[in-house]
């Protein structure tokens, strides 16, 4: 490991085709009263069947004892490096409102927040304005700083995305938010010479916030921080001679898949949405990213119960999956999401891979312990890609 | 890893012997109407005996999902790391056919192809020549070009091999098979400015061709591709201190061997004449490399029932290795060749180690399912030596 070049030189185009089915947060641990973890309580027979006649591991999304948040735990799924890529807090806001970045761009996280009349801040947060607040104030913020476009765009509640697209930026500057009140806003600085214009623009940005927003209390000043340009990828059809396509509801999702070069696929908010969306362009790509992201929400509410359920829910549509008789099929998730932590965690994550020519093993039941057993072993999640390639049979030998 | 320079610094020259078996093609998938693989279908006593009192893992030759050819296959068992080692296709197919190369020359892939009066390739392969054919135009080939030495050796049917030797030459440059009819060779190029000689050379070979061969169609010119250099590799001699010796049938096995430092055994054809070329030489050596060609030869001809013969073939051979009483033998295999997928493939590779210290198992018989369940677990197959040299009590304690 890392292998990606090598696969980037091995790789042909097929029409076989690949599903990666992401259930986010999917491992989990034991519920102390019964002992058993989520999948062990679920009754999941179609995901049983699965691993039954697939081969099974356990797949360590980035180091054994790193919890990964969304972003690297997909980036190793897509078989890019979690390690080599990192995707900062200004680009994971702007994919996940679908903003359409551009190379080059400088993102920032922005929050509005209320200061004083030293300036001194009183709320990082200005009470929580609503969101509806939020996107009147926005638009009032864009504008134009030696011939750098400053863009706005809402998020949620006090949260927004600011957007430097010009020439000559650069992420490596100081944040303004001083992560403390009854300070003022900190000026931002450059870490490299590169970056003072961005700073010197950042600062006058902050400036004319502030003289825009005086009346706006308590949204009457911003804060900015992570801020971060979209990491160079090679495309997957570049690396992987893919056609590649997401199918999510959540658009945090469809933003790292566009990262990586997958056309986003619109679907509804349901199961029943995303399968539907999966029939209906099943011809016209021959990978598929079809992420799930009900067993996370419940693991991070400490919802053992609602976990479960979701677990059932998924498994119900397995079948209307393997009916399309995809070359490879995966399941797995970018990263555990014990209910009983609520919040990600470290735990390797149970993975089936299904294809006429996976080697088989000895499991018969989608559980972690199961998984322990099976023929991937413990393996690294960036290797989900290059095994799937295989399966496929969309890789050349190496060497001669 | 990769941790060859470590295993250097460790090495201690011990009579203790090692014989490394390599079942060429071993791993296998299952029958689709038995749903056994080959291993599991064979009658393999010895196989399962030593399996027994072994230790047994699986080898992954290079990394999960890629399928090895035969040399970083190779290059891999005998500790290199295949990633590092590159063997082009003019060196392998040199090495291939017992070639004397020599340090610096540039080895090349040829074919006699036919030719219009336009100088367009109407046949890239000369309608496949006989191989006497080929053996009689080659001599007519070898020129001298500003120093530099042309030579050449037939291989089979239309494919010959091209030496250059001589000072200041480079093998980056194009290749003169345009891999199309209907068009002229394609020009040699310079890849980098060190290659300038080398390409014109190339050229001038190519020109030179011609025109001697101008009244011998159908082999009247020559294509060149897979220009490459023989890899300086240390010997295995300076790495483990070893004395190392290869028997195989197939020359291009024994080529691979040579060029890690093994000395060549003369033999036969069959199992039992290298089992004989074993015990003959056997007091002369502490290593022997004793290669089985015949599982992947049946594997890419499709033939799971030949497969499955083959393995209970070497099976009776197993204790007349074993009555020689080596310190450590290993039994596997350079890569699967699957018989339903009639090629290499990316799959582990089923292998049993064993020693007086080899701390067993609890695998009782030789399959990929159980080898799963085995001391070594799934493991790159370059740690297959460290873990010979180990067991054969030839490493030093690392540290104080």
């Amino acid at each position: 490991m890392f292998t990606q070049k090598l696969i980037k030189s091995l790789a042909r185009p097929t029409p076989s085709k690949i599903i990666l089915c992401v259930l986010d947060g999917l491992g989990g641990l034991p519920h102390p009263k019964t002992g058993k973890t989520e999948l062990e309580t679920a009754n999941i027979p179609n995901l049983d069947k699965l691993a039954k006649i697939g081969v099974c591991g356990l797949s360590v999304p980035i180091e054994p004892g790193i919890t990964p948040g969304s972003a690297p735990g997909h980036t190793a799924l897509f078989g890019y490096d979690p390690l080599e890529v990192r995707i900062g807090r200004g680009v994971l806001e702007a994919v996940g409102i679908d903003f359409p970045v551009k190379r080059g761009d400088v993102l920032v996280r922005g929050n509005f927040c209320t200061v004083d009349k030293n300036g001194n801040i009183t709320d990082r947060r200005a009470g929580r304005i609503s969101t509806e607040l939020n996107a009147s104030l926005c638009p009032l913020l864009e504008m134009t700083i030696e011939g750098v476009h400053v863009l706005t765009a809402p998020v949620r509640e006090h949260r927004f995305v600011i957007v430097f697209r010009g020439a000559g930026l650069s992420p490596e500057v100081t944040e303004s938010d001083p992560q403390v009140t009854g300070v003022p806003p900190s000026p931002v600085k450059a870490l490299s010479s590169k970056a003072t214009k961005t700073a010197r623009i950042a600062d006058q940005f902050a400036k004319s916030a502030g003289v825009i927003l005086k009346n706006k209390k308590p949204a009457n000043m911003i804060l900015m921080r992570g801020f971060s340009r979209s990491p160079h990828l090679s495309s997957m059809k570049e690396v992987y001679q893919l056609k590649p396509a997401a199918i999510a509801t959540y658009p945090m999702y469809r933003g790292l898949a566009r990262l990586v070069g997958m056309e986003i696929l619109s679907t509804g908010t349901s199961l029943e949405d995303e399968i539907a969306t999966l029939k209906k362009y099943y011809k016209n790509y021959n990978f598929f990213f079809l992420h799930f992201k009900k067993p996370d929400a419940a693991g991070e509410d400490g919802d053992f119960g609602r976990k479960v359920q979701t677990l059932e829910e998924i498994d119900k549509f397995i079948p209307s999956i393997l009916n399309l008789k995809p070359d490879v099929i995966v399941i797995t998730g970018d990263h555990s999401t014990p209910a009983i932590l609520k919040g990600h965690s470290w735990h390797p994550v149970p993975t089936i891979l299904y294809s006429q020519f996976c080697r088989s093993d000895e499991v018969t039941e989608f559980t972690e312990k199961a998984c322990l057993r099976g023929g991937l072993g413990t393996f690294p999640a960036a290797q989900i890609m290059p095994l799937a390639m295989a399966n496929a049979l969309k890789l050349n030998k190496y060497g001669a």
